[in-house]
């Protein structure tokens, strides 16, 4: 089981989602191992057809290609499907939630329900509540993002890169293109014929689709060597004039936010502060006057947390309060 | 000698730059101290009055408060002064000067010639030829800026960390406000009335006095865990309107820049590609479609050579070119 999968399973948990049975799914050669859920060891079984036969929710991460074939089976089988991949996000049959945002695309969903992108749900948890207030135009967002993305073997990766760099031995890497220790690696998935990576035009459109689509997003995501916490510096345009203590006192109170703001006495957000915690955090706010209208603020948050798992847990939240389970 | 001080002695040696007599000063407490030049051990000198008769060319890398006291010293003893600090930057009788970019200002000058701030210096060098052809109005940058930019102490405590990570011991954060290892720092400087950083705020001003008041600058200025290199993620609207293709060969031909843009082949710059070289790298060159005439790309460049020293260094070699020496 990934990280986000154990983490989903202790999100589960520390909620107190209201779970009958826990049924822990995993690719064949995992089956029969155990899983730690609320002081049981409780058996992974097998993935496959049949075994989502009397599950409510499904809640996958198991990446695009195992979702395309296995989302469809747990429909046929009766479960409501949260999937963490990207392979439904943008079908257009397919809700694509965060809670925060925009809960009521849940009702028309058909059986499966997308997770967005951590990039795109930590920036519109905190977008949200100012383009409500000020109608946001375009967003220009450049992202320093947690290794915890790519997976356990890039974890792996940073360590052993820490460790050999510490033992003075050389420094090996496999699986980013170059050592991400002590560097920064402006490419996050692969690159699209535009020029832009795959990573960043989840953010521009699961940005349309989220949130509206007159919103104009232009990405830069970047890799840093950060274990977990995604941090987003993000310039925004607005159509209506606010000042920045309407900003802060307006996402002070949104919901899944939590403002760290005051450079006085240096407190904003890290990376290491988000790390393990619930919220999206919020510093750095300031105008931009370069423009009409213009914001600059620092995003930060757990992207296993709020960017996955907490996020899809929160969906099979917000489907019971809304009586979408049958 | 700090690290940029001893980057300057290798810059003059490598670059055969026409020196008579090496006189090394430093502070008291150094005084006596050898520095490695050409093969030679040179004797350190304490930087104080008297120091500078006879010198042609005084290169400053000592701060701010000293640069404040012995520039005007050395300018009174004959020396031209070219300082690494931020003590003279904004000073309106002081040029500001990039060789690639404004090297007439430095005929104008009354002794003291200002290096800019590093991540102000690459950014200009990617943006100097794009603005001669297209006019730039606006940028929007985030940069990754390495932590030798802060000093020997800084280098020192990212090792320390580095190691405590690897060896389990705790990490202990002194030069910065928080870890820098495994996280990225939204503050570089002190933070201003404005609430962005000096940092932010020399990116802002250095530019309108180096290459056009007109352009305006919205920074986010952030500390990543990078020895040496700092990375900009840099969005650019011109006036005039462009093709990728064109800007790649525009810069591709300007003096101090190397592309290094196939993301086919996963040709990108990174800080490790630019450490200890001189040019500027530039990368991602893609076109902003969210608004008329825009650009995104990516400036990697060694903030201890371009960024100081080989800049420095630069000044003085066009100080000959341009017949300014006595």
């Amino acid at each position: 089981m990934g990280a986000v999968g154990h983490e989903m399973i202790k999100t589960l948990e520390q909620r107190k989602f209201p779970v009958g049975t826990l049924v822990p799914l995993d690719v064949a050669a995992m089956a029969g191992k155990t899983v730690r859920y609320n002081g049981a060891d409780v058996i992974v079984q097998e993935a496959k057809k049949g075994a989502f036969v009397g599950v409510d929710v499904a809640i996958f991460s198991a990446g695009a290609d195992a979702s395309l074939v296995l989302a469809p089976v747990a429909v046929a089988e009766g479960a409501i499907v949260v999937d963490n991949s990207s392979a439904w996000r943008m079908d257009p049959k397919v809700p694509l939630v965060i809670p925060e945002v925009n809960p009521q695309a849940l009702d028309a969903h058909n059986g499966i329900i997308a997770n967005p992108n951590c990039s795109t749900i930590q920036m519109l948890v905190a977008l949200k509540p100012i383009h409500d207030a000020f109608k946001i135009k375009r967003v220009v967002v450049s992202t320093y993002q947690a290794v915890s993305g790519t997976g356990g073997k890039a974890i792996t990766e940073l360590t052993e890169q820490a460790k050999a760099f510490a033992s003075g031995k050389p420094i090996v890497a496999n699986v980013y293109p170059r050592q991400i220790l002590f560097n920064a690696l402006p490419q996050i998935d692969v690159f699209l014929d535009n020029g832009y990576t795959k990573e960043e035009m989840k953010m521009v459109n699961e940005t349309k689709k989220i949130l509206d689509p007159a919103i104009e997003v232009s990405p830069t995501a970047v890799r840093v060597a950060v274990y977990r916490g995604h941090s987003e510096a993000i310039n925004v345009q607005t159509e209506k004039p606010f000042s920045i203590p309407d900003v802060r006192a307006l996402l002070a109170k949104a919901p899944g936010i939590k403002v760290m703001d005051d450079p006085s006495k240096l407190v904003y957000p890290t990376a290491l502060d988000a790390e393990g915690k619930d919220e999206t955090f919020i510093g750095r706010l300031r105008a931009d006057p370069t423009i009409p209208n213009g914001l600059n603020m620092w995003v930060v948050s757990d992207n296993l947390r709020k960017g996955a798992a907490l996020n899809a847990v929160q969906i099979a939240e917000t489907l019971i309060e809304r009586k979408l389970l049958k």
